[in-house]
C-alpha cells in the first residue's frame, strides 16, 4: 500500500474559501438552491476540475467526479459529504467532508497515484432539508429512496423544488434516473465534524462512527381563535401560543424529564397573526425526536400524540399532528469500522467510537453500498450556529484519516 | 333640536365598499401606510367631497374633514376614527367610527341642515399601531402627546415612519404642527364596535363607555445558544424557545390565575434561526397587559419581570425586557356619558354602561377636549379577525345615536 499525504494548508485554504460563500455576520446562508449555495458548488467544481476529475451533475443535482482507476471494470470508491448549510450556520457541517474528499483527490493527482478502483468525490444536494423539508435529498436521489412528496415538494415561497432542482443542473422528471446500483460502488465515506461535544471533551482527535441516530419529525398546526387582546377575556379564549407554549414544554420533559429519547427539539415554529395586540389563532411548529432506538422514538411519538390530545381537550383549541419525516437509525457495519479504525491507527492519531446524533449523507448511501463515518472534533460542541469551529490541525487529521482509509479501502475491498 | 335621520342603507353600502378594499381570504389586510390603507382613506375623501366637507391631511397624516356652522367664533364638535385594521382583521374596527360619522355629515347636507358648531370628520393615521408599534400616532399628533421615539421610529423593513408618513400627505418635520388647542374643539365623538362580547350576549344596542383600559406593552428579547438538535444533549441546552413558553405561561397565569390584571397577551413571538433541526438561540417576542386600574398594571408589570428573571435564571439564558407603551387608563367624565345616554334615550334605544378593554383614538383626543364613546355590539365579541362582524341594524343604530349626540351636543355645549 503506498503512502500519499494531503496537503494540510491548503485543505484549510479551501475550506476558508469556502466559508466566505454566504457568510454573514449571522453566520453562514449557504441554504440549499440559493445563490451562494449555487456559488458553493461552483467553487467545489473548479477545485474539482484542477484535480483533474470528470464532472458530471445527475438529475438529482447531486455533483459526480471521478477519477478513473488502474483495475478493470471494478467498482468506485466514493467520498462526500454536502455544501449546503442551515440558516446562521457554520462553516464545517458538510464543507469539511467536501473539501476533505478533493484534497484527498487533488493530493493523489500530486504524487502520481492511481489507485485500483475508481475514485469519486460527491456533493450531495439539500442535505440540511431546511428547504423544502425534504432532507438527504440527494443522497436519498441516489441511493432511490425519494418517495412520492420529494417530487412534488413545495415551499413555504410557493415554489416548487422541481423548479430549484432545473437551476442546480438536476430534472426531477428524471430524478429516478440518479438511483445507482450497488455495483457501481464498493463504498461509500464521508468525513464530517460531530456536531456534538465528545471528542472535544475527551481531547481524542478522531471518532469512528458506530451508527447514526433516527430521527423523526412531525409538523404541528394547532388552531385556537384569533380576538382582540384587550376586549376578550381570559376566560373566553382559545390562545394558540398558550397551548403551544404547554406543547413545547412536553417535548422538553419527554426528553428531559421522563428520558423517554435521547433528544426531542422544537426548532421552528410561526404564529398567526403575530401581532401584539390579536390573540394568536394558530401556530405551526415543527418537533423532531432522536434516537439510534427506534422503540424510543415509537414511544416518543406515543407520548408525543397523548400530550397533544391532552392539551388540546383542555385548551379548547385543536393540534393537528403530522410525521414529515420517518428515519430509521443506521448502524455502521463492524468491518467498515475496522477500516476507519485502522485507518485511524496507520495516521498515527488516537480514535474513539462513538454513535452519530446527526443526520448525514451517509446514512441514505449505506442502503446502497457500505458506508464508513470519520468524525473529528467540534470546539464545545457547537454546530449549526456561526460559532461552529473545528481546529485546523484536527481538519488535516481528518482528511489524512480519509485518504488513508481510502488507501486501504482500494486494497482490501 | 331639529330632528335628522341617517340613511341606514348608504351607510351600509359604505361599509361595505370600506370592506373591500384590503379584503382577502384571511380578513382585511388595511395595514396603515399600505397600498389598502391609501386606497381606503381616499375612499373616505371622495364622500366627505360628496358630503360637502372641506378636506386638509394635518402634517400627521391625518384626515380633517369640515363644514361650517352657523354660530360666529365657535369651536369644532369632531366625529372619526380610523381606517386602518391589524393584520387578519375585521371590516367593522375603525372602519364603522369612519363611515358613520361621514354618514352623519351627509344626512345633515341631504336635509339642509346646518349646525351652530363646525363640525368635522377625522380620520386618524396608524391607530392599531401594528406598523412601527407606534399606535394612535395620529390621534396622539392631535392631542399633542407625540414621544421623541415616534419621530423616529423604524419599522421592521427598515423604513423611516416619517417616509411613510410623506407617503400619505403628513410630514414629520411638521408634525407638531398636527397638534391643535384646546380652543378649537368642543367635544370628540367616536362610534366603534364594542370588541367584546358583553352587549352582544346581554342583547343591549348601545353602549356608553365609561372609560378605556391603560395598556401596558412590553418588547422581550431571551437569548439561549444556538446549535444542533441532534448532537447536543438535553442537559447542554440553553434552548430559548423552551425559556419563551415558560414566560407564555407565566403572562396567562398572572391574568387568569392569579388575576392580578384583567388580561395579559402575548401576540408576537419570533424565533431564530427557526429551522427544525437547530434549537432556538433567540426569541423576540411582545407581551401587553389591560386593565382600567393603574395600580394592576404596576403589580403586573412586577409580577411578570419577577417571573423572567426566574426563567432566566433557572435556564442559563438571558432575558432583557424594554417597556415599549405605557398608556394609562382614560375615564369618560360623567357629563359626556350623560350625553350619549341621553342621544340612545332619543333614539328610543336600551344602552348599557360598560368600559372599554381596547384603546382608541378617543383616548388621546380626550387629552385636548371632551371626549364620548358609543359602542354597538359585535357578534359572540369576536374582532381583530376576519369573522369580526356587527349586525347592518347595529350599525345603523349607532350612527343614528351618533347622529343625535351631535345635535345634542351642538345645543348643549
Amino acid at each position: 500500500m503506498p503512502d500519499a499525504t494531503i496537503n494540510p494548508a491548503r485543505l484549510n485554504r479551501s475550506l476558508d474559501e469556502l466559508g466566505r460563500i454566504g457568510d454573514t455576520p449571522d453566520g453562514m446562508q449557504r441554504m440549499a438552491f440559493t445563490p451562494a449555495d449555487l456559488a458553493g458548488r461552483e467553487y467545489a467544481m473548479s477545485l474539482m476540475r484542477r484535480a483533474g476529475m470528470e464532472i458530471r451533475v445527475d438529475p438529482g443535482g447531486n455533483i459526480i467526479a471521478r477519477k478513473a482507476g488502474s483495475g478493470f471494470g471494478l467498482p468506485a470508491i466514493a467520498m462526500g459529504s454536502h455544501t449546503d448549510t442551515v440558516p446562521n450556520g457554520g462553516k464545517y457541517d458538510g464543507a469539511l467532508g467536501v473539501m476533505g474528499a478533493i484534497e484527498v483527490a487533488q493530493a493523489l493527482a500530486d504524487q502520481n497515484l492511481s489507485l485500483k478502483h475508481p475514485v469519486e468525490v460527491l456533493v450531495f444536494t439539500n442535505e440540511e432539508g431546511t428547504r423544502f423539508h425534504r432532507w438527504l435529498f440527494g443522497s436519498r436521489a441516489m441511493a432511490g429512496l425519494l418517495e412520492a412528496d420529494d417530487l412534488t415538494a413545495v415551499g413555504d415561497e410557493g415554489v416548487r423544488l422541481s423548479a430549484r432542482l432545473t437551476d442546480i443542473g438536476g430534472d426531477m422528471s428524471r430524478v429516478q434516473q440518479a438511483g445507482r446500483s450497488p455495483d457501481e460502488l464498493a463504498a461509500y465515506f464521508e468525513l464530517h465534524i460531530e456536531q456534538g461535544p465528545s471528542l472535544h471533551q475527551g481531547g481524542t482527535p478522531i471518532g469512528v462512527v458506530t451508527g447514526i441516530t433516527g430521527r423523526w419529525v412531525f409538523g404541528v398546526e394547532i388552531t385556537g381563535t384569533a380576538n382582540h387582546a384587550g376586549t376578550t377575556p381570559m376566560s373566553a379564549r382559545q390562545d394558540a401560543l398558550v397551548s403551544a407554549s404547554r406543547l413545547v414544554l412536553g417535548v422538553q420533559h419527554l426528553a428531559s424529564g421522563l428520558e423517554i429519547c435521547r433528544v426531542g427539539t422544537v426548532g421552528n415554529l410561526q404564529i398567526y397573526p403575530n401581532t401584539v395586540n390579536v390573540i394568536p389563532g394558530r401556530v405551526s411548529l415543527g418537533v423532531e425526536f432522536r434516537d439510534l432506538d427506534m422503540g424510543a422514538l415509537s414511544a416518543a411519538e406515543e407520548e408525543f400524540r397523548r400530550r397533544a390530545a391532552q392539551i388540546a381537550e383542555a385548551d379548547g383549541v385543536t393540534i393537528a399532528v403530522k410525521r414529515f419525516e420517518n428515519t430509521q437509525s443506521v448502524p455502521i457495519k463492524s468491518q467498515m469500522q475496522e477500516l476507519v479504525a485502522a485507518a485511524a491507527a496507520r495516521t498515527g492519531l488516537a480514535y474513539q467510537r462513538l454513535p452519530s446524533g446527526a443526520g448525514h449523507d451517509a446514512q441514505a448511501m449505506a442502503a446502497i453500498t457500505d458506508a464508513a463515518m470519520i468524525f473529528v472534533p467540534s470546539v464545545d460542541g457547537v454546530s449549526h450556529a456561526p460559532g461552529e469551529y473545528s481546529t485546523p490541525e484536527d481538519c488535516a487529521n481528518g482528511a489524512q484519516v480519509l485518504m488513508n482509509l481510502l488507501l486501504l479501502a482500494d486494497e482490501r475491498l
